[in-house]
Parts: structure tokens; C-alpha cells; sequence
């Protein structure tokens, strides 16, 4: 084997917005497989907002950081170009950390098949990964809805936020969707069937929140924190589920991210907020998997992936998701 | 009738701070009691945090503000002196929203009657009142502590505070309260039996929790905010509630109330954020004064009353909660 691997490696923690030199552009020949090991050449990268949580020092954290000159951790697809491990035959399309890489070697802990036959292999990094099981636990698990609530979204165009919202939806909600510019608001409203969206660029989104949801949100699912999260906790209904799932606005943050000024509101609604935390679904998956796998058919839930080419461009692709100029799950496609 | 009624009423709304000038010493002639009206003799005043807020303009509160020029909201106990009101005899004990004055005429609505015989009039204000009742539901239906885990209350020395952390303990769990002051610490844990006190002043919070709560904190209940809740946040056990009761850190505060930079930890910990609001119980107020009776009976329930004299007292008197130089539940007493 003198294949090369082609991989991003952490070169430094990030002060305040990540840059491409924070990661270094490296390659190594592939070492031989181990016994047990797996050689999986990866296709497809998730490129997720918890990525860049990994990327701090932080030891308050559910995973530990990465370290410095380590290949960038990320969940991918790939093929097994190669298998000492019975588990696994040469063929097979599997996901799991792999890594920010062209082909990564596992001892087959923690990669699950997945099947090219049933969807399209990005799927298995959106609705049908991590991405669609964090949106059907914290909404339902977490959040609650009964039919007739009102739901809010932050982060809605966002990989989770379309799916929460249209879960939300085919569970006989009314959905309002938190989003930046016109056309990612149109994309709600007219192709995912949210009944509205608003444009935190352009509305004061308290304001909004009285016109939309004149009884008050019921379930707030928070991707994004800041000055989103705080609006949202002035318009709760009694009894409201704050589902924190993320808080992008803030990751970025020099200073310390900004607390919800407004969380006494928490006691005014006599409501509650909660984390949601995926790999606690774990054992719950296929429940999430069948129940979406039926809207996908039958249409009631669309899933969109935003799939750019090229494993080259990963630190600008990346950062794509702190700017909100992604539409959709965003997938780095490393190989066909 | 040509008796005289002092009273305190809301001359401005504070800005930060409160201070002498935001009420007015008024007093008017008390006017003849109308149908089903009762004349309550105020005995004594609570003095609650609480109060501050309803001094505010904010419309997102539980309870309107008090307007400007109104007898400033409070709960107090008194004796009836006259009643056109069948429910209510002459010498009845009463307590409700009375109002910081001598003398309140009330159509009957709101008010119970306490009984002197059974505990000094002070304690229907403190433990057998609405503080009481706080500490009682906010620990054990928001809370909801089990035996073993590691409860945390700030605010510990305060009115709500000592209560709540001597019914943990008596529940079965360890418990550390955070205070301000050597001698606060010391009242905590060798005349209320606290199993540590932190005191917030001298002592790095986050740091004295990890040798307090090596295992991390199961329940905070919190009533203090700003820093202290931020400490805690990075030391929850996995699955802890975070009891939301108060936020006296903020409440004189003239920019936004800082809200908890840390409450992501809510996701890493899968922990809950909730309030309490000791309305919602008032219909199960026996369940709880049954049991905190029993307590106090049986010596496992200590209940400290820092009463103050004279009406005229009352800014200065109330101040002292922002400062925490009163101990314990704090009472101005009106009339013998």
C-alpha cells in the first residue's frame, strides 16, 4: 500500500472565529491494517456546530477536546476498501468518526453499515444520522409538543431546525421557523410547510413572536442562544419546554457566551429548560429511524443536504455553518 | 372613627438600587369600612425580594407592578378590629397582601386566618407562610432530591434558603449552602446542621464545590443568580435540577440581568433549568405545613425571624435584604 492520506489536523485552538490556519493541510502514507482493524475510504463529511466545541480546551465538555497535531474528529461515511475484522467485509458502507481524512483505520468500534440501496449516502449524515436523531429526541423527548402547540425553531434552515420543524408539523403543531434572510424564510414556509418563518436579520423577533404565536411558544428549540434565546423567553406560554440544543451565535464568542438575561422568565412561566444530549438516544435509534423513515416516504419530511466537493476546501466549507451561508445539512464530499 | 394610617407608597421606580426617596411616608384618615369589608391592625410586615420586582415597570412579570403613588405591595398579619364581613369576627388573626401601612380594609378575598396559639405570629410569615411554602415545593416537586444526592441552596442563610437546605437534609440528603460571611457559615452548619457552607465573599465557589461535592451537585436551588449560579453550573452531576427561585444578585441591577454564561452545561450535563412560582401551590399548602409542622415539632426545623420595629424603618429595613445584613427571615413589626 503506498496510498496517501490527505487529512486535517488541528494546528491550534481558535480565539473567537475559527480560521483556516487553525488547522494544518497534512498527508502520511497509509500504515498497514492491524488485526481486527477496518480501512474505510471515507465519501462523505458532516460537518457539524459541535465540531467546533471539540476544538476548545474545555474539560467541561461531554467529549474530550482534541488534541493539538490530531486529525480533526468529524462523523463520516465511506466504503471498506479493506476488513480484518469479520464484522466488516470489503464493500460495505459504514458511519462513524472517521475524521476530517480520505480514509481513516478503525477497530470497527463504533461504525454502524448503513445501506447506499435505501437512500442516498449524505442522508445517512442528516435526517437518517446524528443530525435527524438530536432533532427527533429533543423535540419529542425533550420538548413535548402535543397538537395544537405552538413550536418555535431557531437555526430552522439548519440541518436540525428543518427537521424539528417539520416533525413538529406532521405532529399537528403550528410551527414557527427563526432564520436568517428572505430566502431561507420562503424555504420554510413554501417547501418545508412551516405556517411562518422570521427573519431575525430583518424583524425584531420579540415583536414577531407576538404577531405569530399570540398565545404565547409553548417549545422553543434552541439552536442558536444569544439575542435569539433571550427574545424567545419573553414570549412563553405557561408551562413552555425550552429544548437547548445549541447555541452557534455564541461559539464564536472571545468572552464568555451570553447567558439568557430573560431565564427569570423560566419561574414567571413556571417553564423549564432542558439539554439535549444525542448519544443518550442511542438504544432509542431505530424508534427515530422508522418514524422518520415513514415521513421521508410518504413526503411529509424533505431532507435537504447542502454537499460541497473536496476534502481541500474543508476549513472554509466549514466555516460556512458560522455564517449561515449553508442551506441545509452541510456535506463535504471527500470521495465518489 | 379618626385614625390615622401611615403608609409607605411607590414614589418612583428605582433605578439599580432602592433607595429612601422611592416611597413616601404618607398617612391618610382611615375611611368608614363599606359592605363586606374587614379593618385588619397590621402586626407584622414580610420583607421579601420579591417585592422589588413588583416594584418595576415590566409587563412580563407573574403580578402587575405597583402604580406610582400606591401603598407598596406586601404580605403581612394583623388582627381584625372591625368586620362587615361574616368569615371575619373581631380579634380574628389574618394573614394576605395587606400592604405596608398600619391598617388595611380588605373585602375578605385573599386573606386566611392564622391562629396565635398554635405559633408566633412572625412564623405564619416565614416557615408556615409563603416562604415556607417556597422552599417546600420549589425543592421537592421542582427539585425533587432523593436521598444520598448532594443538594446546594444559595441564599442559604436567607428566609427561603435555611429551609430549604434543613429539609434536604432532613429528606436524606448532603447539603451545602452558599453564603455570605464567617459567621452566616457558621449559623449553616453547627445551629441548622448543613453538612458544609461555602462563603461566596472569601471562597472561589466553583473550587469549594469540588471539595464539597466531589460527585458534583444533584439539585441547586438557586436564589441568588448572576455568579454563584454560574460556579454551580460547572459542577452539576449528571441529570441535575437546577431550581429557579430567585435572583437577588440582580434584582438592582441598572443594565440587563446577567444571565447564566454556563447554562450550555444544561446540554453536557443533561440536566434541567426550572422555576417555582408558590402560587401554583397554594392548593396543596397543607401538605406542606403538615409536614414542616411536624419538623419544627420534632426539632429537625429551625426557623429564625429577624424582626425589626417600627413602620417608619421600613426603606431602610428592606434594604437590608440587597446587603444581606439580616438573618434570617426578615419582619418589621407595625404594631404590638
Amino acid at each position: 500500500m503506498n496510498t496517501v492520506n490527505h487529512q486535517f489536523r488541528l494546528a491550534a485552538r481558535p480565539v473567537g472565529a475559527i480560521k483556516p490556519s487553525d488547522f494544518t493541510y497534512a498527508s502520511e502514507p497509509l500504515r498497514p491494517l492491524g488485526a481486527g482493524e477496518v480501512l474505510v475510504k471515507i465519501q462523505y463529511l458532516s460537518l457539524d456546530p459541535a465540531m467546533r466545541g471539540w476544538m476548545n480546551a474545555s474539560e467541561d465538555s461531554y467529549m474530550p477536546p482534541v488534541g493539538i497535531g490530531e486529525v480533526m474528529r468529524a462523523i463520516a461515511v465511506g466504503r471498506v476498501e479493506a476488513s480484518n475484522n469479520p464484522a466488516f467485509a470489503v464493500g460495505d458502507h459504514v458511519s462513524g468518526l472517521l475524521g476530517v481524512q480520505e480514509y481513516a483505520i478503525s477497530t470497527g468500534q463504533g461504525l454502524n453499515k448503513v445501506n447506499p440501496a435505501l437512500a442516498p449516502l449524505p442522508m445517512y449524515l442528516s435526517v437518517l444520522g446524528m443530525t435527524g436523531l438530536t432533532a427527533y429526541f429533543g423535540l419529542f423527548d425533550v420538548g413535548q409538543p402535543k397538537a395544537g402547540d405552538t413550536v418555535v425553531v431557531s437555526g430552522a434552515a439548519g440541518a436540525v431546525g428543518a427537521i424539528v420543524g417539520q416533525l413538529a408539523k406532521a405532529h399537528g403543531a403550528r410551527v414557527i421557523g427563526i432564520a436568517g434572510g428572505a430566502d431561507k424564510c420562503a424555504y420554510l414556509v413554501d417547501e418545508l410547510g412551516f405556517d411562518a418563518a422570521i427573519d431575525y436579520k430583518r424583524e425584531d423577533v420579540a415583536a414577531a413572536l407576538k404577531t405569530h404565536a399570540p398565545t404565547g411558544v409553548d417549545v422553543f428549540f434552541d439552536n442558536v442562544g444569544g439575542d435569539i434565546l433571550d427574545a424567545v423567553l419573553t414570549r412563553l406560554a405557561h408551562g413552555a419546554r425550552v429544548v437547548i440544543c445549541g447555541a452557534i451565535s455564541q461559539y464564536n464568542n472571545t468572552s464568555a457566551i451570553k447567558g439568557p438575561s430573560n431565564y427569570m422568565q423560566l419561574l414567571v412561566k413556571r417553564a423549564s429548560m432542558r439539554g439535549v444530549m444525542v448519544a443518550d438516544y442511542y438504544p432509542r435509534a431505530m424508534e427515530a429511524i422508522t418514524a422518520m423513515g415513514a415521513l421521508l416516504a410518504s413526503g411529509k419530511l424533505k431532507s435537504r443536504e447542502d454537499v460541497v466537493q473536496g476534502l481541500e476546501t474543508f476549513p472554509q466549507t466549514f466555516m460556512k455553518l458560522f455564517d449561515g451561508s449553508n442551506n441545509g445539512k452541510l456535506v463535504l464530499q471527500v470521495h465518489a
